[in-house]
């Protein structure tokens, strides 16, 4: 059976350039290639193994997470791999560990919250890991509220140092990554006290552990937080738990680019503008969501792939059976997430641009794009990271009972994406923060303020009020001017109308909460929008290669009108469309899903996927399924003796009915 | 800290009488009493400890399900338990093990399969547990299809014997649980082969290993097929793989209750009537939506009690901060989980009079009611457990960031209730089913054929195709009689318009697999009603105890404007309710989320569930969440020391440059 490719067939029914779509997926041809060679180098690399992950004990699992960290770090410097390619080689090595936080988060907030000669000083020391730095924000009693947070920092203006002190046991440290057993420095935010006044939070760059013997300093307690969700999963991360007694810093290991402390104990705001940190955030944000792209685009490829494989039912006259994804229900729950994954990756691509965008303005002093980036930012955020979640799932589940068992890779993956609804700010509280300004967008419609960038259609709401959709037949849905416009008015007349229930209320704030959950489920129709409007932007590009816009077409259409079918109740009850014009959209839907069929596996290729960053034997290359199953089978523990332990003591016993004197 | 119970005002404010409202839940007061009893016997015996459940390798935590399972043997034995206090027993140890399937499928299987002799030879064996069965049904190749299995069990009438074989790959048999290690017996389903003619797939009790020395008999090959889902999770379980090489069984091993196999070969259907094994399809499905509101309304205690603990954002002048059950998006999540996890429950304890009721009918000879029942135990099946699954998530999410960590408890809930919507039916081929049912139905309303039972509905079509909802005000939603015309109205609506579509199909088995999205959205619509219907019938019930039927009222309108909130596109483009009565329910639904919430916390500790039973720090009874949460993170292994295992090796080589030179 080696050798033999079972999605032959499906191969070479594929009506586009998969090559060329590859390109499209990846960016640039540049990244195709560095990402392609990275993603092979990690494949060809025994030291990166990952299928026994899920049976190692967790300490095996987290040794297992050094050894490969270090293996990582010493192929990037062996190989004099650029920045670039080091962050591949990680992404392929696809574990969790406590380099994603030193990297994506430690080094960047030294970069955007510290002065310059704290960059100088601690900079280098981070790039060559010298120090290996962890972000320590989140308390047990405290995360979406960061301005609740007790850990304090004292200035001692005699000594010139703070004192980094959790008053209460709330105030313990919670959940950092890489703090509770690597990590030498973290950035810890705690509330700023100087003459007894509380200014608020800030970073401080705290040494945790002796470079020489790697115990804890003197006045810090430091552990693991215990087992995550899944097998694998998260668990190859020491989340940590942190206490300070009164551990003393000098006064320039506060990060003081925005806000200072003199030698004398004064504070002062630095004429560096304090929306800067938005920058980071949008950088992070946006790397949150190209993960989504990556995670849900991973387990679509593992169930279009199976489901290409799997047949059940249908046999005619002794023939095959019906492969299972030519199921009208396969396909009506796998192809939106397909077509997503694709919707993600675009908007993701777009959200890059956004942050140079934002950066260049930043630096020549023009704010005004701030609020609507930020807001963009954190909804996509929510959405992207929310549906890749259940998307996941959805996969798994489509995957029948094998998708249950470790080896289809799904379970794993699903365990270890779901914190991203949580980290980075919870959802809700996103979707929360999208609607305060969306409701202030619409508040001032009226003054003369044009909405900017993402919220621009908000400015032609009166139109927005009472257009008509346009469609007459099941095709008149595919015109992307038709999709929009739909959209656009659905997103308008849900924000309008709860700009208008709101100014029943006589507290604004009041009816901010108790609106709440309208108002979320507005913040979702404006962004669903964003990425339905940025998918179409896409494709007024000039896009090569034989086929792939087409694709791209068919996707995008999938797309939006499965969101116009999921969420028809908001279409129809503000009379953005007719329920006639529901049915057909659900009707060209169908249409759609017959012209994806034939593609499906040539679309998930594309995603350039190695088998070891898969890590499925559902989703494998060349389908060749029940071998590799039963043979990874045998692989478990518990497979080493045919007798199981214990069933000379548990089972015969019971057997033999010698129970009642048996001693358990 | 010990002692306060961080709960006591929640509880003082509740305003029905939670004593009387743990009957209700529990079905009778002899139930809860038993129930009460068993849970607490669990929970006070050290050996049935299950806090250490995520930190076991494989092999351990299989060992300790063994020792489990005979200990409570033992007491079974030791306390005389009566079957329900024995099965109540199993259900709090609470931790899935090959008992489930020798008592919940071996046992009904035979029972619902075998002759008279068959029963009074096999059942005392198994009652004793002198042998120990599973059911041995699906294979690597097929599992929803269960007509295309492969395994073959020919009649050798020489020897009077079957032969037992697996002739591909894809016919062994996969997944069975307590196969893998434990079982010595399966009723193993086969392809009956006499004279070479196949009659299709019938169940053969065979032997699997010696009882002397466990190991499996000539001819057998037995594992456990590996890893899955979640730490601890059905990893307990023995899931297995097994494969046959012409193993030999007497004739009277197979099942011949409907379906006989003579001396000579010849093959005679029985005077009992095929439809008996729908009366076990029956029980089994009623167990699993019991099942269903176990489950959620364990996640849902775990996400309330932690809900009225946390607090974040909303301080008033340094006061404490805002409980986050307080915020309405917070209620709009939980409140509609809590009440379908009531729904469920009720519509559980209706299911089992059906299944009496159904049971007595067959006595009866009157297969009347058969079909009818079928397709509402499998839509319930598919709705509760898709429900179930995602509410179990969902409550997860709810309880932010520390949700995620295996002390809360629910990962693990998720992981080991999930496969609940794959197993005894994929939710979709379920409703596939109920779809095919309901167009039946529609398509013989008009031969005078009256639909009974849960479809009795449609008899009034012509008057649901166009009635209007009578709704002028939020309150009008407080009637059951409209909620339930508009459930009916929806339902009918959908059906009639998926018949309308089928019939324009010159071939319907074309136009079923095309508009099979469609269908089962029908299908759902009518599911929904069911449970709807069933609370509501609950509530003309008289039911004692001071509030109690006040709540119950409450959440039934929680649970069913919930539906319809989220639904609203098929209430609206089927012209069931207005944009307007729409909103209106919306508004309905946000006052009485305000009346469950001084409830919230009686409500969940009317499920009376143990901490044990729980096993959920943010869950604990008295709330005192953040100690537990504390002390409980150390005891992980990687605890253990300090300085983590690999520090030498990993760490200190990259800190102090040396690894260019090292090998990893
Ligand atoms: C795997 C993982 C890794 C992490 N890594 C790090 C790290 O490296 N460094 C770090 O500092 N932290 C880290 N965190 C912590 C993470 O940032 C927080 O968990 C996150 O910010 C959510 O906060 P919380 O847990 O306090 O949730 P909570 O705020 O307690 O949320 C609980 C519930 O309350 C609701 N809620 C809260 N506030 C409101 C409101 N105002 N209105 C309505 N509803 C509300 C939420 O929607 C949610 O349903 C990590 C967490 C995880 C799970
Ligand atoms: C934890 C667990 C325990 C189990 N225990 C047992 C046991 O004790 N004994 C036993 O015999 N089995 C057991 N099983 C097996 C279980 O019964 C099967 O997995 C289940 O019946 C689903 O079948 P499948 O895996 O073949 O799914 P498939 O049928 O392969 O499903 C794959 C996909 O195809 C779709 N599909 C299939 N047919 C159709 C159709 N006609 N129309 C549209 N879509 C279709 C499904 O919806 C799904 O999305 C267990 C499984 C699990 C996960």
């Amino acid at each position: 059976m080696e050798g033999i490719d079972y999605h032959d067939g499906e191969r070479s029914k594929a009506e586009f350039d998969v090559e060329e779509m590859k390109i499209v997926w990846a960016g640039s041809r540049e990244v195709l290639e560095v990402s392609d060679r990275m993603g092979r180098l990690v494949a060809s690399d025994e030291a990166f193994r990952k299928d026994n992950r899920t049976m190692l004990s967790r300490k095996d699992l987290f040794k297992n997470t050094l050894r490969k960290a270090a293996h990582a770090w010493k192929r990037i410097i062996e190989l004099r791999l650029s920045e670039q390619e080091a962050s591949w080689l990680r992404f392929y090595i696809d574990e969790p560990a406590f380099t994603d936080l030193h990297w994506g988060m430690f080094v960047p907030a030294i970069k955007g919250q510290g002065t310059d000669e704290q960059q100088q000083k601690w900079l280098p020391l981070a790039y060559k890991m010298q120090i290996i730095g962890c972000y320590a924000q989140t308390e047990l009693g405290h995360g979406s509220n960061v301005q609740g947070l007790e850990t304090t920092a004292t200035f001692d203006s005699q000594s010139d140092e703070f004192v980094i002190h959790s008053p209460t046991l709330t105030s313990s440290k919670w959940w950092p990554g890489g703090l509770g057993k690597v990590s030498t420095h973290a950035v810890v935010y705690a509330r700023l006290i100087t003459d007894g006044q509380d200014h608020g939070v800030h970073g401080f760059i705290v040494q945790l552990r002796s470079l020489e013997d790697h115990l804890p300093l003197p006045g810090i307690t430091i552990g693991d937080i215990g087992m995550k969700f899944g097998n694998g999963g998260y668990n190859s991360m020491d989340n940590g738990v942190l206490r300070f007694d009164h551990v003393r810093i000098p006064r320039d290991q506060m990060l003081m680019r925005v806000f200072q402390v003199t030698r004398e104990g004064k504070c002062v705001q630095s004429n560096v503008p304090r929306q800067l940190v938005y920058g980071t955030m949008v950088f992070v944000r946006q790397t949150i969501v190209s993960d989504a792209s990556s995670a849900l685009s991973r387990a679509v490829c593992i169930a279009t792939r199976y489901s290409a494989v799997r047949r059940q039912f249908g046999s005619q006259n002794g023939g095959p059976e019906t492969q299972v994804i030519d199921y009208k229900t396969q396909q009506s729950r796998l192809f939106p997430l397909l077509a997503s994954a694709y919707a993600f990756r675009f908007v993701g691509q777009w959200l890059k641009w956004l942050y140079t965008d934002v950066t260049q303005r930043l630096q020549a002093n023009d704010f005004s794009t701030l609020p609507e980036a930020h807001a963009c930012t954190a909804g996509l955020k929510s959405l992207t990271t929310s549906a890749t979640a259940d998307g996941i799932e959805e996969c798994r589940k489509l995957c029948g009972g094998h998708g249950y068992l470790c080896s289809s890779g799904l379970p794993e993956l699903f365990a270890v994406y779901v914190p991203a609804c949580t980290y980075e700010g919870d959802n809700i509280v996103l979707l929360l923060q999208v609607a305060r300004f969306l409701m202030k967008t619409v508040s001032q419609l009226g003054s003369g303020k044009q909405p900017v960038g993402t919220t621009a259609y908000m400015g032609r709401v009166a139109d927005l009020m009472q257009c008509c959709c346009a469609v007459q037949k099941a095709e008149d849905w595919l015109n992307p001017s038709v999709i929009l416009e739909a959209f656009e008015a659905r997103s308008a007349r849900m924000s309008v109308a709860c700009a208008q229930n709101l100014s029943k209320f006589a507290n604004s704030e009041e009816g901010f909460a108790e609106l709440s959950a309208d108002l979320v489920e507005a913040a979702v129709a404006h962004c669903q929008l964003i990425v339905v409007s940025k998918f179409i932007e896409k494709l007024e590009e000039a896009i090569p290669g034989k086929g792939v816009k087409r694709q791209l077409e068919i996707l995008c259409n999938i797309y939006a009108l499965y969101l116009l079918h999921n969420y028809v109740g908001d279409f129809l009850s503000t009379g953005c469309i007719t329920p006639k014009q529901a049915s057909l959209a659900n009707e060209q839907l169908r249409s759609l899903y017959a012209q994806a069929r034939p593609n499906a596996i040539a679309l998930v290729d594309a995603f350039n996927y190695t088998d070891h960053y898969l890590s499925s034997i559902l989703g494998c290359y060349d389908g060749n399924v029940y071998p590799k199953l039963y043979d990874a089978a045998w692989k478990d523990p518990v497979n080493e003796s045919v007798v199981p332990d214990g069933y000379q003591q548990y089972i015969r016993p019971m057997l033999k009915q010698q129970l009642r004197n048996a001693r358990l």
